[in-house]
This record gives structure tokens, sequence and C-alpha cells, in this order.
């Protein structure tokens, strides 16, 4: 047994450096590689990907996991390593299945395309994204039938990105979103607009950069295990948890949008830099349930970024950055940073009508991998599907399907994580209310740092040693549910639109 | 022949990928790595190190390479593939007798110094720094003497600089040098100091950027095949032609600095991003002759941008971004960025004293490794020298010592490059005239692009076809000597200070 483990960790160290190297090389390319340089970060990150491809598939390290788990002693192993085993023996024996030159294709291809979106975003132009994406459709499928054929391809997507769900549920769950969103919305509609222009301005990056991080610091990112970089669209990239990096990305002519961006961002970095030291280089650094991980960036963002209390101790601070704040008053700001109009960005939606721009996704995916509905029909569907849950169309593509990056490298069945994160922090705020108070008092002392303890404390330590659904029974003890999270937008809206 | 040069092209695409792999790491640590992150960065480059270290050492590639070597057919492959064997062959033969755990510990034990470096610099505490300097030596001497055991030590550092160049021929053009330097310093020094209170001021760090963005593109640097970043010490890294970046760092209370270091920089990166395409994948991209780099950088930095007529065409501009550049003319500022005095910091230093900046630096490089100097006494070696051969002695180590990055990592022989890049660049000048005409009729009239197509052609498109003491030869048809660059220094300077 003692030899075992020590090959096993072995092979763990191996492949966790190509997995680094991967991190790295896609952190570069997001984020800085210059345009004649891409080819030869795609050729090179490909050929690290297709090393640890190897290494995770090689018959040896096959027999190595599968030996480790007939032992008797395994049962004894803390764990952590119980779990990293399992989980790498569940990998081996998807990615087995795996041709390497599928494999080495998929990923060359992936990369590709997704230089393909950013053109085809910038120019406007569907035409020069629609062949990358259809292949993108093609070869995720043919994965899903490779590594789990087993399964409905659909759910075996959903599974990838949150363990434990299928359509079935999130059927349920998002149905009694739907529910209540949609005659929520009407009423908020029939209200009328304020003046939203005092919002526009002159807001120079360099300045904006220097507020987010001010604002990361504040909800307690630490610094000193991550970077703040820019990109096209703000994400999170970690290589465990002493180095979890962000992006952001700015406009001139407004400020709001990167702050909530960063503080977004800053949620899902708060979680990784957040995993317990002890799991260090086992599976549970590596977060994959992604409606759980979006639980904490929406969380900070919306749960806490966007209630009023979160800017009293800081809203002065602000007006310091930006002179134009100094103009409006903290309740002003506080309509404007929550005001609800139905729009074709998601990222720029307001917490009210994001989750049908997610709805849309989610059925539309559905669309493509149970209708069979080609890449080629997608932007009709798009426009039509928009058209019909949130009153508006786009004018042009990078106004609707070409928005978002998810699925110019083939992510499908991430985007239903999002409205799930949503789900999820109903849940965690009753909880928290209930073993900390209330949430408005704990803001407006400037307490958040007590707020990222809990999480801490109840979430983010234990890394991925539970999936999503498994959290949310540990930290409040019941099933999940659509209804709390539906309660805070009826209880917020209702008494900030006056309805 | 066939089967073994495909043989071949596979270690060597793999040896390629590898050495991508530890540039992209050296690249992030020196950027923007946050250090609680460092240690595992440290870890992987130096696991990769050891696997490209393994793929080249291996006995596999020693007895391919070496029968490449003895076909027949070896003299009819074209010029860059026969450069590329030979030098593969070269370096298996040094590095196979270097023991792989040395090599590892080595690797390890360099990142670690330049971390101690860093924060030792910082501190202004030489102790932090001391015990690694001191195992940095011990680390190059052994392995000099693993890979060269046929050469003296010191000069062994110096071939693998600069190919061709050993003490004897430095201890030449250096006493050349230093008997002209000497002298016309004296000269200046008697001259009264014109008030330079005037360029202090308040330099935004995101205007010195963009201001250093503008002079990258004007000198010729492609903007596609690159990326400008931020860092401790300004440097220039390449993963080939296509992809070749360079950092700069920012003073905010002056801006002459960045802009300098900036061009210098640009000069480094204009030199790898014009090599020919036709020796993309070969040994020719990599081009490790540092004298003729450097003569590249110094070129545009020195010869050209610290010319009066470079400036004349964008001076307006300059005084756009900082319109305290308005009120000083063009002749004051040109007194300005050629004042001449000696200082202790080599990258501020003036064109005239900063070759005793390096003949300081070449002395004690001899002192350590032909008398057996100690790190512990080489703080104050320093300080002797400074006094000695610029009259004035540092009051902290962070302005003596600890000023330079290159020891942190070992690299003894790197400094005396420095002033062979300028002696290059005298012998260049004088042929560049002879071909182009005058440099200050080109330069007024914003022909910058000719000079660097003139450099593209004559020197940059080769690679490391040639070292540099060739490139000499071929360039200007004659053999090195320092007497054109102290031609430039004697006419520049007696005009500029009326002497």
């Amino acid at each position: 047994m003692k030899d075992k483990l020590e090959k096993f960790n072995e092979y763990r160290e191996k492949i966790s450096f190509h997995k680094h190297v991967i991190t790295q090389f896609q952190w570069d390319m997001q984020t800085q590689t210059p345009s004649k340089g891409f080819a030869d970060k795609v050729e090179a990150v490909t050929y690290f990907s297709s090393q640890a491809f190897q290494l995770q598939t090689s018959e040896e390290y096959g027999k190595l996991l599968k030996s480790l788990l007939k032992e008797k002693e395994f049962e004894e192993l803390d764990e952590a390593m119980q779990i990293t085993i399992k989980r790498e023996w569940k990998e081996y024996e998807e990615n087995k299945r795996v041709p390497k030159e599928f494999y080495e294709e998929m990923v060359r291809a992936s990369a590709h395309s997704q230089k393909a979106w950013e053109e085809a975003k910038q120019k406007k132009d569907y035409s020069i994204f629609c062949p990358h994406l259809q292949k993108m459709i093609d070869y995720r499928k043919q994965l899903m039938e490779y590594t789990r054929p087993d399964m409905e391809v659909y759910d075996a997507m959903l599974d990838a990105f949150e363990e434990g769900m299928d359509s079935e549920t999130i059927d349920r769950l998002f149905g009694e979103l739907k529910a209540g969103l949609v005659p929520l919305l009407q009423r908020i509609a029939k209200k009328t607009e304020p003046d939203r222009s005092i919002f526009r301005g002159e807001f120079p990056k360099h300045l904006q950069q220097e507020w987010s991080g001010f604002l990361l610091d504040y909800i307690g990112y630490d610094k000193e295990a991550g970077v703040m970089s820019e990109s096209e669209h703000p994400f999170t990239m970690g290589f465990g948890p002493k180095d979890v990096r962000v992006t952001n990305h700015y406009r001139k002519d407004e400020a709001i949008n990167a702050m909530f961006s960063i503080i977004h961002e800053g949620g899902h970095a708060i979680f990784e830099q957040g995993v317990d030291e002890q799991y260090e280089k086992t599976a549970l650094t590596e977060i994959n349930f992604l409606g759980l991980h979006e639980s904490q960036s929406r969380f900070y963002e919306n749960i806490l970024g966007r209630n009023i209390n979160f800017w009293r101790p800081i809203y002065i601070k602000l007006g310091e950055y930006f002179p134009q704040f100094q103009q409006i008053s903290l309740e002003d700001f506080y309509r404007e940073i929550n005001h609800v109009a139905p729009g074709l960005i998601r990222i720029d939606s307001d917490e009210v009508s994001y989750s049908l721009h997610i709805i849309l996704r989610y059925e539309i995916e559905k669309a493509i991998f149970r209708n069979g509905v080609e890449a080629k029909d997608l932007s009709k569907l798009w426009n039509d599907k928009m058209e019909e849950l949130l009153g508006i169309r786009p004018e042009n593509d990078t106004d609707g399907i070409l928005q978002d990056t998810h699925w110019s490298d083939g992510s499908f069945g991430y985007f239903p994580t999002y409205a799930l994160g949503n789900i999820f922090d109903g849940m965690f705020l009753e909880a928290l209310t209930e073993e900390l108070g209330d949430v408005d008092t704990l803001l407006a002392d400037g307490r958040i740092r007590d707020i990222t303890d809990w999480l801490h404390e109840k979430i983010h330590k234990y890394g991925s040693l539970r999936t999503g659904k498994e959290v949310v029974e540990h930290v409040c003890g019941k099933e999940i549910s659509a209804k709390p999270i539906l309660k805070y937008f009826e209880d917020k809206y209702t008494k900030l639109y006056d309805l």
C-alpha cells in the first residue's frame, strides 16, 4: 500500500505540473498573448494537454488506481485522499475511452474557435464563428458519447458542470423561478424610469482599475495570493489557493459595470483562496461544481454588493475616486445598481431578469442536444427566444448569440449553473441570517469580513469535498428550492419599486 | 538520413515546447506571480527545466546528433539546419557532463536567489542576499567545470554570453575605452551644472505607459508580435519572432528614465522580431550573443534616442502627454537626456560613464573567479571600486551591489557584454553612415524606420547565424575596435559641453 501511494503521489505531482502549465498558457492567451504569437501558444498548450491526457490514461496509472481502490487499507486513508483517488479513477475510466487523436483535435479546435469568436464578436459577424460553433457542438457531443456512454448527452453535460444535477431537477427549479419572476418583472415594468444619464461620464481606466483593486481588498480577496488583470470577458483562474487570479474589463463612459464585475470575480476567487491548506495537492482544491462556485460570486455581487448597506461605509471613498458620485445620493446610486429592465446583454442585466437570460440559453442547449438544431439556425433561434422571454430583439449578433465566450470552447451545460448559483444563494442567505444575524446590519457596520469568514467556515474551506447539492443540505438542512431566492427578490423589489 | 532528420525534428519540437513553457513561467514570475504563489511556480519551472534537460541529454538524442553529423549528406543540408545540429551537439556534450541532481538544485536555488535579491534590494539589506549570491558563485563555477573543463572558468563564462570573446580581448577593448573616457569625463566635470529641477514633477504612471507604447511604435516595434508589461527591472523576453515581450518600470516624479528604458528594450525586441521567418524552429531565432543583442538595444537607446534629431518630429507630442515639456525647449531637453555626471546606479547613468560601471563589474567578476574573493566581501569591494572609478560611494547596498538582477540568477560574465554592445555600436554607426547617409538627417526627417530596415537587413534577419565578432566583420569589413565609439563620444560631447 505504501509503495502504491508513493507511486500515486508521483503521478499526481506530474499531472498537476501539467495542469499548472495548461492554466498558465490559458491565462496568458486570455490576457496578453499577441495575435501573431497565438498559433504557437495553441501548439504548445495542445502538446502539454496531450501529455497530461497520456499520463491520466496510461494503463499503468489505471492499474495503480484500481489496485489502490481494492486495498483493505483504502478505507483508512483520510477522506481527501480517498476522494482524490476515486475522482482520478472516474476520470481515468472516462478518459481512456477517448481516442488520443480526437482529444488533440478537439483541444486545438477549441483554441481556434475561441479566437474566431473574439473576431466574430468584434466584427459583429456570426458567420466567422458559426462553423467553429458547429464543430464545438459535434466535438462535445462526441466527447460525451465517449466518456459517459450510459448517460443522455445533455444530462451528462449538466452533470459535468454541477455533479448531481440533471434536466429533470433543473426543469423543476427553473420552472419555480420563471413562475415567480415573470409577474414580478411585469409589476416593475409599470413603474416610471428614473433619470439614468447622471451615471454617464468619463471614467478613466486607470482609476477604475484602482477602484477595482480597492473593492477586491474590501470584500476580503487576498492580494498576496493572486493578481488582477484585464481581458475581454472577466474571469477567475486559479493555480490552487495560493494563486487565484481575476480579470476585469472597463468601459470609458460608465463605472458601475466594472465594479460589479470585479466583486463577482472576487467572490469566485475568495472561494478558491479559502480552501483549507490541508487539502493542497489533493483533488479538493479543484472546484468543478460550477453552480456552487457561481453561488459565491453572485452572493458577493448581488446579495451583498447590490445591498444599499454594502455601500454605506465606502460611498464617500467612491466619490473620491470619481467626483461625479459626490453629486449623487446613495439612495439614487442604490436604485441605479438595482435598476430592473430587460436588456440584451446577460452580463449587464439586472438580478431579476438575469435568470431569464439563463433560461434562454438552457432552452437553446436543449434544442441543440435534444432536438438536433444546428449552429446555422442558432442566431435566429436566439433572437426569437429573446423576443419571447424578454420582449426585445438584438439588432446584431454581438448583442445576441456572440455575447458570451462559453460556447466558443464547447462549454455546453455551463450556463444553467449561473441560475443554480442564484438559487443556492437564496438558501445560504437564509442560513446566514439565522446564524449571524441581519445582513443589512452587518454590512452597514462594515463587517463584511465577518460574512466572508462565515462563508469560509461553512463552504470555502471544504473545497470540492461536497457537491453544491450536498453543501446546501449541510449548511441549510433542507432540500434545494427556488423559493428563498424568490422571497428575497419579492421583498427587495416590492420595497425598492414601491410595488 | 531522412528518418534521422525526422527524428531530430521531433526532438527539437519537444525541446522547444519545454523551452516555451520555461520562458512562459519566467515571464509570469517576473511580471505578475503573487508572493504566495511563487514557490509553486518555482517547483513547476524546476520540473519542466529538468524534463528539458533530460531530453537534451538523453543517450538516444546524443547518438542521433552524432550520427547526423557523420552523414555524407550533412554538408548538403541548409546552413541553418547545419548550425542547429552543431549547436545541439555542442550543448549535448556540455550538458551530459552535468549531473541531473546538480542541475535541478541549481535551477531551484536560482529561483529562490532571485526572490531573495528582490527582498534584499527592497529592504536595503545585503545580508538577505549574500548567502544566495555565494551559492550562485559556487554553482556557476561548478557548472563551468562540468560543461567546459578545458577552459579557464571566467573565460568560459564570457564565451557563454558572447561567443568568441575572452578576457584578453576584453582587456584590450576596455583598456582603449578607459583611456579615452577618463580624460573626457574629467573635461566635462569642469563645466557648470544646468538647472535640472525643471524635469521633476508629477508623471502619472498610466500616461507614462501610453507614451512608452507610442515610442515602441515609433521606432518600429511590432505590437502584434509582442506585449508591454511592467517589472522591477525592465527586460525583453521572446518566444521566437512572433511574440517578443518587453517590460518597463516607472517613477512618479520624472518621466525620462522610463522613456529610455523602453527605447532600450524596444531595440532588443526589434532585433528578435526581425529574424527571418525561414529560420523559425531553428536555433537561429535564439540569439545568445548578448553583446550583439545589447548593441541593438543601445543603438536605439543612445545612438538614436539620445540624438536631438530623434526628438524633432515627436517633441510636440511629448508635450501633449506631459504639458510640463511644453515649457522646456528641445535644446534643454537634449542637454538633460545627455547630462553627464557620475552616479551610483548603472541603469540611470549617462553614456559616457556607463562603461565605467561595466568595467567595475568586470573587475569584480575577475576578482571572484580569478582571485577567489567571496560574497561576504563583495559589498565592500563594490563600494571601494565605485569610489576608485567614479569617485562616489554608495550609502546603502541597494544603490550598490544590490542594484542589478544579473548575479541573482548566477549570470556572471553577462555584464561585459553591455560595454561590448557600445563598442559594436561605434562600428555599426560608421557603416550605416557610409551606406545610408547622415543619421542626423535621417532622424530629423522622421525616417527612423529606414534605419530599422537597414538594421533588419544587415543584422537582425540573420538571427544568430553569426557571432557579434563575425557580424562586425561582415557589416564593417574590419576587426573590432573601441575607437569608433570613442570618436562618437568625443565629437558629441565636445560640441554639447563646448569643451
